[in-house]
């Protein structure tokens, strides 16, 4: 019973510690991802230029979690502002969203947050719907607002209790996105299941469960025995430096192997399901995620193994055909040749090709899971059936 | 034609490099394999305690090479024995034999080695097959010695003169049998191909070409063209530091990718055939070869790549039914989580799994290529029938 309780407190630690006010709402607390795993360290950040550098050095990361702590930010710092007139008052803040905006110009949640923020400083709040998309909320943010939604603020007191409403909406928002991912996920699974994953698609890039992480994180909770496989993820380490922290932080089973052991786990038959997250979900149900997933699912095909792409609806998107449509980004092979090294690990001028992601056919995936719930195949009728 | 000279002279230097005697046969010179690739240190050595170290420190690695530079370290140091009568010198180098035995007492290719020189000096040359495995001549060396084998001699400087010449003969063997093995793969090449390649098994663990790399640098060598992907093998980087490092000084047109990258490289089309060493072959074809090795035929499979294994037949093992019966060596942990990394890049308690190899199923492999020919399904059947 104590051990519950601490794995209990662990977990409710490691849901509030990602991003979180400061008991007087006077600074944005947040884990430094940058120093995980050796250095477990909070920053309480109460100016703008910190909470600029914490975005754009990735103090701050996962799409998600930065759409919070940007609505977080933005709350904060505008109560410094409190007896400024409501004019100076949004003209000071309109400049705030611009400058944390520029922090990470093409993350998309950034400028949602930011923009969905200042339109409940300008007009009230907004009719949030926890089921919506953040695609959705995005367009909603994004409209021309007609003069019978504006409802103008009397004061900048005012437009801060708002902002500060509107931040924790944000956040509760997506808290039950993956809540509900949680539970649908966990539908799959049964006690004692053995469950691999890639990458990192956990708390730390959202705010409480995360999205491949959640149903494991859900089924700790409520005392079953699960236990994760989870590839490191080279070349950037995601799954040695944040999965295998943030399950090992909540208490579950975990075992950290080089990617290329997924093969040897799988065949001594110590994986019963196969969870990952996604960046995009094209109409056929090809799924683009961190390098190595479609790897990882040609082996769970091969040797038998259920394999489950996990992510919000917004990550759905019917515009795109199918998984040839995806731009691959390619990054540094620096990242592969030295940045993780005291020494160099690869001849110097070696080429290198580093990938950020890779398309998994549908054809190898049993299914989708969402916060509206699970799409089995046929994707391409399915996924156009729950999301047009 | 001045680029392919300089080709020619880098796969020359490369193949002499690795171990060679200096040029007044006074000091063994080998490259320092534990500074690749960041430091191409050549060490001179010509103490007992120097060799010792050479091994025990795996400054020089690879069974085929360890065993090459037993024969010349025994050679070189008998040198300074000269004056010695003929009991005083068979006295002095069977101490040395044990002593350089010690550095690694496992390693069947260093005691193979020493046996085999003390066997010179004590009776004279053997009489060498260059097509004899290196099982059959352990065993030769191995046999109780008939008095007519015995060819005493009259003085140091002749055993002297022996072992020069027996210490040159492994070498020539060796490179005589990666020879073989490298014209026979090169037979299922063809110009234009890409060749994804795992681990290393290359001239730096032989003297010469090497196994899987063989093929690919004797067919560099005759002008074709053809592009090698070197997964770079986690945990202990063999395929960045030394596969890399061996195909770029070589000429080869190579790029590294981390082992996750090795399905989308084959999705990509650029991958051709498979070639890869190997550890041991069971005898129904089951190979076990350095982790990860099975997760990359699996792929192969899916995407209709053939896969070859490469490796001398002293490999072949008929005793073993199948990979059932292989043993996979577990290793530290650390080198999953620390060794490579100034910053611990994993949570210090972990748990880790690493396994030092995995075995690839029969069923996933094309031909298995030896230095007396290619063997093609059914395995069982045609091992038994070109190697019992």
């Amino acid at each position: 019973m104590t051990e519950m309780r601490t794995d209990q407190n662990k977990k409710e630690e490691l849901q509030a510690e990602n991003i979180r006010l400061n008991e007087e709402e006077t600074a944005v607390v947040i884990l430094d991802q940058t120093k995980l795993p050796g250095i477990r360290e909070f920053l309480s950040l109460d100016t703008k230029e910190e909470c600029f550098d914490a975005i754009k050095t990735l103090k701050v990361r996962g799409a998600p979690a930065i759409g919070i702590f940007a609505g977080y930010a933005m709350y904060v710092l505008a109560k410094q502002w409190e007896k400024l007139s409501v004019e100076e008052f949004i003209k000071k803040l309109t400049e705030l969203g611009a400058y944390l905006n520029s922090a990470r110009p093409t993350a998309v949640n950034l400028s949602w947050a930011v923009k969905r923020m200042l339109r409940v400083a300008e007009s009230g709040p907004e009719k949030s719907d926890n089921s919506e998309s953040a695609e959705n909320r995005q367009r909603n943010a994004e409209s021309v607002l007609t003069g019978q939604q504006t409802k103008e603020a009397n004061s900048a007191a005012e437009i801060i209790a708002r902002l500060g409403e509107e931040a924790k909406m944000i956040q509760a928002e997506d808290i039950a996105m993956c809540r509900k991912i949680a539970e649908y996920g966990l539908s799959v699974l049964k006690d004692g299941d053995g469950i691999l994953t890639h990458c990192n698609a956990g708390p730390l890039a959202t705010s409480c469960y995360g999205t491949a992480l959640g149903p494991i994180l859900l089924g700790h909770e409520q005392g079953m025995n699960l236990k994760v496989y989870a590839d490191e993820t080279r070349p950037l380490l995601q799954g040695a430096r944040l999965t295998a922290y943030e399950l090992e932080q909540a208490g579950v089973d975990v075992t950290l192997i080089c990617d290329n052991m997924a093969s040897i786990v799988m065949k001594n038959g110590w994986v019963d399901k196969v969870f990952v997250g996604c960046d995009r979900v094209a109409a056929n149900g090809d799924a683009a995620n961190k390098i190595g997933t479609s790897g990882v699912a040609i082996l769970a095909k091969y040797y038998g193994i259920p394999f489950y792409v996990l992510g919000p609806s917004s990550t759905i998107d019917l515009d795109t055909p199918s998984g040839n449509e995806i731009t691959i980004e390619l990054r540094d092979p620096d990242e592969i040749k030295t940045m993780w090294y005291e020494n160099p690990m690869a001849p110097e001028a070696v080429n290198c090709y580093n990938p950020s992601f890779d398309v998994t056919d549908h054809s190898l995936i049993s299914g989708i899971i969402t916060e509206k719930g699970i799409v089995y195949p046929p994707f391409e009728e399915n996924l156009k059936e729950l999301f047009s």
